[in-house]
């Protein structure tokens, strides 16, 4: 097999394999959505969901830090 | 198990699978950027790599379609 032919073909691999990946992705991706689904239908609020998904992301003491911050800047809004 | 107890394990469950899940989405994430670096590394520009994955969605003659409008809009610009 010539050069090009062989660049091609791993040019061809390459892409495939980001194509699976890419499908398995979302195939994850449509996972999550059920189940913030079976959430909703539990009677849950998927945006209180995902704000615990970013929350528990977080180590208490920085959690803390940016709720004492979140209040300063309502208190300075004048939003409390 | 009381109702609260029963309610806020299943909320639990489903944070957590939630979690698991964008884990491993984040995994297959890291993978595609795999294959990109290799690529990059093969002498490929990655950027059409992404394109080319973009134009192997569509079908041959919306892609056709799609060229044709993007040359009349560099012609209408004068970017020919």
């Amino acid at each position: 097999m010539s050069g090009p032919n062989v660049a091609a073909d791993h040019l061809r691999l390459m892409i495939e394999r980001i194509e699976r990946l890419e499908e398995e992705k979302k195939g994850i991706g449509d996972d999550i959505r059920d189940v913030y689904l079976e959430g909703k239908a539990s009677g849950y609020d998927t945006k209180i969901m995902r704000q615990i998904i970013q929350l528990r992301k977080m180590q208490p003491h920085d959690r803390q830090e940016m709720e004492a911050i979140l209040q300063t800047y309502l208190s300075a809004l004048g939003m409390e």
